[in-house]
Parts: structure tokens; sequence; C-alpha cells
């Protein structure tokens, strides 16, 4: 009888290779035999993937109703997908979780740190990641790589000193916490960060 | 320069008559030459509206997630509706508001209080209505002149408890504030009703 799940969060502004590092890192603790599945925010469960439709879309938001949408959506996903996962000795690698809220919503959009903590302990009851990497690039070449990619959202169309707020807010986040978040540079090879993500998380969660 | 707008809301259960008690109250503020406004939740604002069409559509919720969304709207529909319409002097009639969350997500789906006070703190940073009529029905007539109007919403589907358990909540919230609310009996003819709700506007907030 296997023991709970680890739960592993990837963040970061735009391109920063959340998505591309995530696949990584699953299919090398697959390989590795760790039962494990990859899922992202917003979205992860179908009622969380309906509210990342009307938030990414077109439109604006009040920026804390924006903010309790994100949170709306984060407990769907932690009820219906991350918590019964983790429980059943499955783990758990999200493309973005809280932290992305913090860093977007209150050092980007401005919301206090005080709604902030009401909703997250209001969403999450105290369910806090395992490890969390956070990839960190340069906003202008993250615009640029995303813009490559071909699809873009809402967030990327922010001007560049919203992108330069979350840059330090996702900075200040993993000075804040370093037992569970380490900063990784993003700008290298996508070969070489997984490297990195990869031996971070063996030296700190295999035993 | 006129003051700050009124804010009426109209709550109850499913067939209660809200939204015909709320055309009949703003056409008969309008004919008295009141500047008033007709608005409704979930919805109210474009934001709001959308949070709607997922919330009502097909789906089940985590119960917490479901009280989130309703807030996530709310505070969408206080602040590009509710908040500038009173500021400028215009009144609101809101077919339901936040005590609709208290009673079906508290109440009928068993969300606890304090979740409920905190997301209310957060979505509302104290706007409260000035008058909230409650129409009161039998859950069984009120369902039955639901389906009779045709179209139907999730939360109608729901079973006979549950709607026995919102009833019970809409009861207790008038109870507890009967400075801002009054229960009003919907099983008489809608003209009986409109004058009842009437008489107690024009007692309660007109000079």
């Amino acid at each position: 009888m296997a023991g709970r799940g680890r739960f592993i969060t990837l963040e970061g502004g735009e391109g920063a290779g959340k998505s591309t590092q995530a696949a990584r890192l699953v299919a090398a603790l697959a390989a590795d035999g760790i039962p494990v599945i990859r899922t992202r925010e917003p979205g992860g469960a179908p009622g969380a993937e309906a509210i990342r439709g009307i938030l990414l879309g077109q439109g604006s938001w009040d920026s804390i109703a924006e903010c309790m949408l994100h949170f709306a959506a984060r407990r769907e996903h932690v009820a219906r997908t991350i918590r019964p996962t983790l429980e059943a000795g499955t783990w758990v690698v999200s493309d973005r979780f809280t932290d992305s809220t913090l860093a977007y919503q209150c050092f980007g959009q401005g919301v206090s740190r005080s709604v902030f903590d009401a909703l997250a302990a209001v969403a999450l009851e105290g369910l806090k990641p395992d490890l969390t990497l956070v990839l960190e690039i340069a906003p202008e070449e993250g615009l640029a790589r995303a813009a490559a990619r071909g699809d873009s959202n809402r967030y990327e169309a922010m001007d560049t000193a919203f992108h330069a707020r979350v840059r330090a807010g996702f900075r200040a986040i993993a000075a804040e916490d370093p037992g569970r978040c380490l900063l990784v540079d993003a700008s290298d090879s996508p070969e070489g960060v997984a490297a990195v993500i990869l031996k971070t998380v063996r030296t700190r969660l295999l035993p």
C-alpha cells in the first residue's frame, strides 16, 4: 500500500516553459515507475476548465472577482482531481497553482494579501505543494516564446510593467518559502532545465 | 443633486414570483418618478452572466466551489452595476442577492457559515440591501409554478428535502434581521403581493 502521493507545481511567467517541463517531468517519473498525473490551472477538472474558458477569454474583470474565479476553479481542481489523486498514492504535477494567483492577481493586479489569504483558506483548507519549481525568465524573452508558440491569452496581452511585477512576485514567493520553492533559470535549453528539475525532485522528494 | 439610490432585493425559493414582483415594483417606482433599474443574480453584469451560464447549466460542483462562483459573480455584479448605479442616485431592484447564497449553499447544501462570511466580506466590502423582501411559498407550490413557466435550472431539479432546507433558511434569515427583511406571503395573487411590497417600500424607504 503506497503512501500519499507527492504534489509538485511548476510556476512562472508566460513562456517560461512550464508545460514542456511538466510533460518532461511526468515522463521521467513514470519511467522510474512512479504513478503520476499531469494537470494544469486554471482547469484540471471539468468545472474548472469551464471557468478557465471564461477567465482566459476576452472581457475584463474586477480584479477581486478575477481572483475569486481563480480560487473557485482551484477549489474544484483540488476537490475533484488533486486530493483524490494524492490520497490514492499517485503523484500530481501541476502546470501552475496558487502561486500564480499570488503573482498575477496580487503582485500584478494589486489585489491585497488579506483577500488572497482569505480565499486561499476557503479553497485549499491547508493543502500545499511539496515542491514548487519557479521557472525564471526575462518577461521579454518569455513573451517572445509565448508569441512564437502561436496561442495567446488575456494575460499575455497585458503591458510590460504588469509582467515585470509578476516576475518580481514569483521571485519574492520563492525567497519567502525556500523549503518549498526553487527558482530555476529557464533561459537554459529545455534539456538543461529538465535536468535541474529532475535532480531537485530526486534530491528533495525521493528516499 | 440626488443622494445615493436605495437597494432593494427580492429573495425566495423557486417559483415564488420574484421576477414578476421585481418587474412590478420597478414599474411602480418609475411611475412615481424614481430612477430605478432592475437586475438579477446570478448575473447582472457581462462577466457575472457568463458565470451564471456555467453555474446553472448541467454539471455538478463541489459545494464550496459553487459558493465561491456565486460570490465571484456577485463581486462583478456589485462592482460593475450595483455600486455605480446607487452612487449615481438610481435605485436598484435585484431578483436575488446574497441571501440566496446563504439559503441555497449554506442551509441547502451544507456550506459553513464561516466560509460564507469570509467570501461575503471579500465580495461585498460591507454592502447590504436597504430592504429585502423574502417571498414565502410552499416548495411544492413554487416548484409547480416554476415547472409551468417552462424554463428550469439545476436547483429546481434538486430534491424536496433540499427545497425545504432552503425555505427554512430564508425564514431564519428574515427572522435574524427584521430591520432589513420582510417575509411576504407569496401564495396570494400577484396583485396582492405587489400591493404589500409597494406599501412596504413606501413606508420603509420613502420620506
